[in-house]
């Protein structure tokens, strides 16, 4: 414990600290004696991806007073990689092709090893957190939620009943719910009290709320190319933001042709500006809760990561 | 603790109370909100097995001293869950339609319910160990070898090099490391000194080699009704026994049809009586281990529970 950091460039080197370590860990504990493991995992990390989860446990844990964060990477990979995991499996049952702007895993390996390198990611984590025993449930509980919430949406596209207030269980699941485990985790890490951990647990939700909305959203309007995943997928299965918002709340239930459905409402509607109205408001609802940590240039990230998060662009 | 079981009905009778909490422990952990992951665990968890790795970690604990069945139930219960996710995420690779005499969770729910599952009873393991602390390196070491394991085994099969020397790799990897995790951990439950928990290591990692070797011996020769499952696969698929045992050492690398030419070497040499004489061997050499262990009628319990492994007929 240091105390909270004040200086941006001090912030930022912790940071890229953290961020580097973060990246060696998961590559550490990936490096399996399996070749096909070891280079499907390499593959995923490889390509990048945003790393906003890490950044979030990281950040949380520098504007709370940690200091450490080497000894904070490993939670924070662990959660990269259950996120990693979600997404190896993801592209398998929706046959997504482009994941980070490359091939997926099962579009290069197959979906036999695309299935068993998302559970190798997924026993990595647990391998990660081993060590960290008091944070266990927190991220057992996040990624239970995690598959529960993709098993709704799958569920709701199967059964038609994708309709707004189903939208918001599965994101809150899937998403918010790991974005939430970041937070309270570098809370806990900072040995934060009870009431800056319960701030910052609803400071992660909402943002990760917001960032499955906006995600969705991008999933709609993106071009291919510059998402660096197969887009439209979400709208083709009928899921997603445009579905579940369109005009009369449950745009499933009388659409045959979803994707087709779903182009005319943006047309004709207000759609997607209502979603990314309630983004912004799920954002500076999150930011309000960041008050009662005192001032510093971590707090400060905190914030341009939640704003970052309703106007990035891919 | 209450002391070394001695008498057979009281062994009897608290071996029975802990594996009626170990099913508990399983519905609890997989009482989800979302009904196909409910329903598709309950489906599995309740068409039966055969319950060794919990077995094996209970009558560690008692055969050790331990006397609180209920304590140890929920890793127990994590141990057969990290098995079960393991037999669903394979029965989506072989294409595997009986299981434990009932239709697979992949034939009834379809592929992507079916991996979604997997992935549940993983996160339920994670859950059920979080209060575990001590133990969940054991167990995260297991899993992961379990997954590298099942790889190894695709690969072999995929690029020809299916040889003695990998099947063993293999068996190690996926079946061996989760009987050893079981009796470490129903060890370390014990508080058993380390002397000990080695020896009753060796006892689970060779007891574990010798199930997987009969169990591969049962897939080739069993009949499909008897067995419960869907049999054969293994060989069709060109990985088992019979290929790594068959008398030049590599079957698979000169076999164009493995069933036809595993059929044909196994009337005519003695590939099967050679595995089952391993079998024997290992389960000889687990069984030399426990000689550590203060008699007790749980020890003997041990010992049957080894000698089942290689008469066992289903």
């Amino acid at each position: 414990m240091t105390g909270i950091v004040t200086s941006p460039a001090k912030l930022s080197s912790h940071l890229d600290e953290g961020l580097v370590a973060v990246e060696r860990a998961m590559l550490e504990v990936t490096d399996s004696q399996v070749e096909v493991l070891r280079d499907a995992s390499r593959h995923i990390l490889s390509a990048g991806g945003k790393r906003i989860r890490p950044r979030l446990l990281l950040l949380t844990y520098l504007a709370l007073g940690g200091g450490d964060v080497t000894y904070v990477a490993k939670p924070a990979a662990a959660i990269e990689l259950m996120h990693t995991a979600s997404v190896v499996h993801d592209d398998i049952n929706d046959h997504g092709i482009l994941r980070r702007g490359r091939p997926s895993v099962n579009a290069i390996w197959g979906r036999t090893f695309a299935l068993l390198t998302g559970d190798f990611l997924f026993t990595a984590v647990y391998e990660l957190m081993a060590p960290y025993q008091h944070l266990n449930i927190d991220l057992a509980r996040a990624a239970t939620a995690l598959v529960e919430g993709e098993t709704l949406q799958a569920s709701a596209v199967k059964n038609n009943t994708f309709t707004r207030e189903v939208y918001m269980d599965i994101i809150a699941l899937k998403t918010a719910s790991l974005f939430r485990a970041a937070a309270v985790i570098g809370a806990k890490l900072a040995k934060a009290d009870q009431g800056k951990i319960n701030a910052l647990a609803e400071f992660g939700y909402n943002v990760g709320l917001a960032f499955q909305i906006i995600d969705d959203i991008l999933d709609i309007v993106a071009d291919e190319e510059s998402l660096g995943k197969t887009s439209g997928i979400d709208v083709r299965q009928g899921r997603g933001v445009a579905v579940a918002l369109a005009p009369n709340g449950n745009g499933n239930a009388q659409v045959i042709d979803p994707v087709e459905a779903i182009k005319r409402k943006m047309m004709e509607g207000d759609t997607i500006d209502k979603a990314r109205a309630q983004a912004t408001l799920l954002v500076n609802s999150a930011i309000a809760k960041l008050r009662e940590l005192p001032e510093s240039s971590a707090k400060s990230a905190l914030e341009e990561l939640a704003l970052m998060v309703i106007e990035r662009e891919t």
